[in-house]
């Protein structure tokens, strides 16, 4: 898929947010929902996405949109590090197939990282356990500010 | 390097904002600065830094300087798209040494793709020619709304 073309109101990310597909939430507010990556690169791997805004990618995104996105990847990314304690961090976002997008809802990658564990390759990640999953999310969740 | 500690006003990209070192301007204004990444992992490897922050990574960054980094972020995408035409596009923030972080002076990467191309390494890509960097950051620049 390229970076220009209509919004599929099919997409995953979709169905998540109009409850048609389950999903493992970490915290959500009017504007944003945060959760597990069901195929994590490494543990405590969570998405950002916005709940109002039809963009694709980037390019897209309305800016007052963008912004409480970005202010939701740091309030998470506080809480998944001080949850985990992971060495470092990395935040990804890809726009068009090319650019490593797979779910054309806008969505932002924070994948904590430890440097003696190698980082599962994007979209060759094996389906993570639900009950793993909804532990992780309840620490990360007490953590938030 | 980890996720705390103090900054350090020698790092390179406080040097490139004091003019001790060189840089290849793509756009700035009071707040942030666009530069061309000298060792770029693909064509049209684009750097954005605060001009006015003293933030390490996205823990410590404070919430006004977020949003008009990621606004320019986003500015800066849509003019790489625009004069490059690449087939897609990826963000990345890397926040300590096992997070990918190289240079702790919180910076946001725009890294074109294209389907046919093969990435280089962050940290592996050899160093580019200034000239080369310089036309493509003209093209660039002329492509900004």
């Amino acid at each position: 898929m390229s970076l220009t073309g209509a919004y599929d109101p099919e997409n995953i990310f979709s169905k998540i947010l109009s409850g048609g597909i389950p999903s493992v939430k970490v915290w959500e507010d009017e504007d944003v929902l945060a959760f597990m990556d069901v195929f994590p690169q490494s543990e405590g791997h969570v998405l950002v996405i916005s709940k109002t805004s039809r963009a694709r990618n980037l390019l897209e995104v309305e800016p007052e949109v963008l912004a409480k996105l970005t202010a939701a990847v740091q309030r998470t990314a506080k809480a998944v590090t001080k949850a985990l304690e992971p060495e470092g961090f990395s935040i990804m976002q890809f726009n068009g197939e090319a650019g490593g997008q797979t779910v054309y809802h806008l969505h932002f990658h924070i994948i904590p990282r430890w440097s003696d564990r190698q980082l599962k390759g994007h979209g060759h990640a094996p389906m993570a356990d639900a009950a793993v999953l909804r532990g992780l999310a309840d620490r990360i969740a007490a953590a938030l500010d």
